[in-house]
């Protein structure tokens, strides 16, 4: 039994100064954590015994799947991390320190090395696969800017799984459990989420899904079709076009176009010189970039924006990309800025990368490679040739769903989950192979697979909280009952600690507020704060032998006979 | 239920390299841990459930006393460690490390700060006190010596907790609560331990005391009386002396010895040259040392050293303690190096502190503060007034224990918990008061109290194991009953896992040998290895209808009907 009297907690009445977002600032306002430097946090017994629940559950439904407990070290070597190049390629997101004698060490962000390397280190045939191995630990990322209390912050709590197959189709069963202890997982946290198609990066075309819990102050933001379903985020987003159907139009003309660098320019100019009535979709944007130091161009229709994060998600085998800039136009004087065309792309050596927009067939304005001038019927498949369709345009609401044609949403989420069909390349960096029936090494094929345990506490917080305070479900609530015993005399204090008793007899957890000294008023917002859903007051009604109960959520009140309250409660 | 076929485990035949210790051996080969780096180690999942489950224990029995669960970072900034000097103090021994703006945080060696940092942003009055508070949470020392595998890691779990009280009566009370709480959850955990008084170290004489279990090849060395039961580390060791007895006599002489500056040179000349028969124990040994720059002597019975530990713990308010060097002598050429006597320390402004041995009225044979002569009949009180009694001389095993006289022997353990009546040095450093009675505030006092939860693993099975590997008491088993199933038909095979599922439903946990290509030989030696008390097999006895029910730590086997086999088990 918890009691408010000797319980490590002082609610907070307002909002903590640094609090952006209602979890933080409810977490932190109800007791339940505490900042102790940038993105690091403290866990206070009420919302340690939270997060205590989620851990459990993502334990449980873990292990009902069939996946095995490990644990590993929060501070690793260098080497492993040196090996598959992830050392230098975290940059500053990852905390280094050297021991006494000078050697290096970080503080783990993710596992993938170490699990390879264990593997490695005790199987050695096709027989001992598949494999699914997990933990549940705490993780270091040296984040630029940790914001959202726990949502994100530097040093975490994740469950992170790994399987490990001899081949794609195994890698496919391991996948689809994880799938599913996922879902099992969050619907037991009572938490409400979409499963969104992501991109795996450019390392290859895997499959990869995130788990995503809606939240209007969520960090992520993700396509999703309320027709059918569909949902994706928006690096993963499909463009849907089908045949050109517009008029054919005779060869390219090209018109003067004075003072005309930007879409909006182009589209006044045009209309008022030549009395046309365009608009800036009718318009081919060409945005020139630098990849690995190679000029590219990327074809939008001209009312959208090249989305950097989509182009660089979708085009494989590229490190570095940039815009083009002034010394770049200068080193390529035949791309004049400002009025370039795709139709002499060839004659530039440029590779021509376009939005699926860009039908075969369909025709557009858009420079004539020479300053102060447009042309016009700039017809694709005729006059340039796409070297490759890409997802790069910017995604807005309203967009087709790729699946129903129904315009999509835009919406905002938190990322709880993430399930990623990882492949050969740790296990090749790392050199994990396992003997096939032939005897014959292969490379042993990985996912990878995770969950925010010390998120969701905030996830769950996010999606359930009301003007009151928190409302947990029954499942991650610090305790099933909240009794308030009210007055200033013995009897209710007694009678309270009664009922706790008896419910704790039957298997409930109580956090039992019998401070003599808070008034009625102060223990029943304490209450609402944290946001247990069964309250009980044990006060005025005991005169007629009653008490009252209420549902945190509904806000429902009924008074109910002493002799009834354990039953109506444990029903 | 765990399957042997598919489960993440390799045992070793052969032990590795680097064990010295036989839990170290046998965890490795038993497929229960493995080395990452120096005193950094991964658990596999057999290895992780042994954890976990002394890991429960410990919480379970924390919570039992009413203390609260908390938990920290172990990512922690600077400021509170310098507000206590404990960030210089540390020395190497701290992990330290800046993040991406070169602002400076350390991994906890343990968390005083945080935990009065806690108190002091939640509590404010006498009436929230008294409050123990704890966590279970890893820790990292940087150690010069990482060894035994996870019984001295530099990263490990603690459980650590705080208590805090307003005044001495009450961390009284709580630190008895800790010590009852430490022996219930030492005596579930099948822990044989002894608890032992400890110094708490030179910052004030509050009480301290050590769990530990005793160990072959245990790292800490103490002394125990097996007489009384009398236990005490060695700088906790107290010497028993009664009133001097012996004889009275005359005044100093002094003897030429040549070339005596040691004991041993000393004894042998006296000996033959005044044709007496002293032994070591007669002479009086000046051990010369500066403390913090000051000379002092310290005076031990001939026969014995002094053990710097020893004198360290028990020497309050000093900073620095060494032994003098030629540098030191140089500048107080009163004192004749190997001839040094205390008959004349007040002329040379030297404090002299003595072992207890140093009776009131004993005479001594020691220097005479003269090259190449020593003195006689030299009397402590008459010759010499001794400033301070001090616990400095080695302790040896046939010493007199100070309870019940009888012999004490030195024995070897494994420290598994400390508890420790902190005071006033946190809360005064970092400003944690409350307000009493009067409305006044009062430094607050606290105890800090820890168990090693991961090295608890290491202890347990040091003092559990045998020829044939682990063998764990049941609460800390990784399973209740480890089946083997032999031979080269299906039917032992399915029996087998028919038993794993009954004895799952009666709530036992087992660990079910299914592996079809391992000999039946392998896997006896596997069981043995890994330890679980109850095994079964099913193979030869099949034909009667029975199978064999083996207990691993004695050996007895008996064959039992299929039709009693979980009967017998439960019971």
């Amino acid at each position: 039994m918890l009691k408010m009297s000797t319980l490590l907690l002082r609610t907070l009445r307002d909002d903590p100064a640094d609090a952006e977002v209602a979890s933080h600032r409810l977490l932190v306002r109800a007791g339940f954590v505490r900042r102790v430097a940038a993105g690091i946090y403290s866990w206070l017994p009420l919302g340690y015994r939270t997060y205590r629940k989620i851990e459990n559950v993502v334990r449980e439904e873990m292990d009902k799947a069939g996946f095995q407990e490990v644990h590993f070290p929060a501070l690793l070597p260098k080497d492993p991390y040196e090996s598959t190049n992830r050392w230098a390629e975290y940059g500053p997101d990852l905390f280094r320190l050297q021991d006494r004698k000078g050697n290096d060490y970080l503080l783990g962000p993710t596992h993938e090395e170490m699990f390879t390397l264990m593997v490695k280190g005790e199987f050695s045939s096709y027989k001992d696969l598949p494999l699914s191995i997990y933990q549940i630990q705490t993780k270091y990322r040296d984040e630029p800017r940790p914001r959202s209390g726990i949502i994100r912050g530097r040093e975490f709590v994740m469950k992170d799984s790994y399987s490990f197959d001899v081949d794609d189709e195994g890698l496919e069963v391991s996948y689809n459990k994880h799938r599913q202890a996922y879902i099992n997982t969050f619907d037991r946290l009572g938490l409400k989420y979409n499963i969104v198609s992501a991109m795996s990066g450019a390392m290859g075309g895997s499959k990869s899904e995130e788990f995503l819990a809606p939240c209007p102050t969520g960090e992520d933001t993700y396509v999703l079709c309320n027709g059918c379903g569909y949902a994706a985020n928006v690096e993963a987003m499909v463009t849907k076009v089908g045949a050109y159907k517009g008029e054919k139009v005779g060869a390219i003309e090209v018109l003067d176009t004075p003072n005309t660098p930007t879409i909006d320019s182009l589209v006044e100019v045009f209309n008022s010189k030549y009395a046309a009535n365009i608009t800036a979709a009718d318009t081919l944007k060409n945005v020139l970039l630098m990849a690995d130091e190679k000029p590219i161009a990327v074809l939008v229709p001209g009312d959208r924006e090249v989305d950097l994060k989509r182009l660089e998600a979708n085009l494989a085998g590229v490190k570095e990309i940039r815009l083009f800039e002034d010394a770049d136009f200068a080193k390529h004087p035949k791309l004049v800025k400002g009025y370039v065309g795709p139709q002499d792309a060839k004659a530039f050596g440029m590779r021509l990368l376009a939005d699926p927009r860009i039908i075969e067939g369909s025709h557009w304005i858009t420079g004539a490679n020479e300053k102060n001038k447009h042309a016009r019927y700039v017809t694709c498949g005729r006059d340039f040739v796409v070297d490759q369709y890409i997802e790069a345009a910017e995604v807005r609401a309203g967009d087709s769903c790729p699946k129903c044609d129904k315009a999509v949403i835009i919406d905002r989420a938190i990322e709880i989950g993430h399930i990623f069909q990882l492949g050969r390349k740790y296990a090749q960096s790392l050199g994990l192979t396992v003997l096939d029936k032939e005897g014959k090494p292969v490379v042993v094929t990985m996912g990878s697979y995770g969950i925010g345990v010390s998120r969701a506490v905030a996830a769950i917080a996010e999606q359930t909280y009301d003007e009151l305070g928190l409302s947990w479900p029954a499942e991650v609530a610090p305790a099933d009952v909240h009794i308030v015993a009210t007055g200033k005399e013995d009897q209710p204090f007694n009678v309270a600690e009664q009922i706790a008793k008896d419910l704790e007899a039957k298997g409930l957890e109580v956090l039992l507020d019998d401070r003599r000294e808070a008034s009625a008023g102060v223990k029943f917002k304490d209450a609402e704060l944290i946001g247990i859903q069964k309250i009980i007051i044990v006060g005025k009604a005991l005169a007629d032998g009653k008490v009252e109960v209420r549902d945190r959520k509904s806000g429902d009140k009924q008074e109910v006979a002493l002799a009834d309250v354990v039953k109506t409660i444990v029903k």
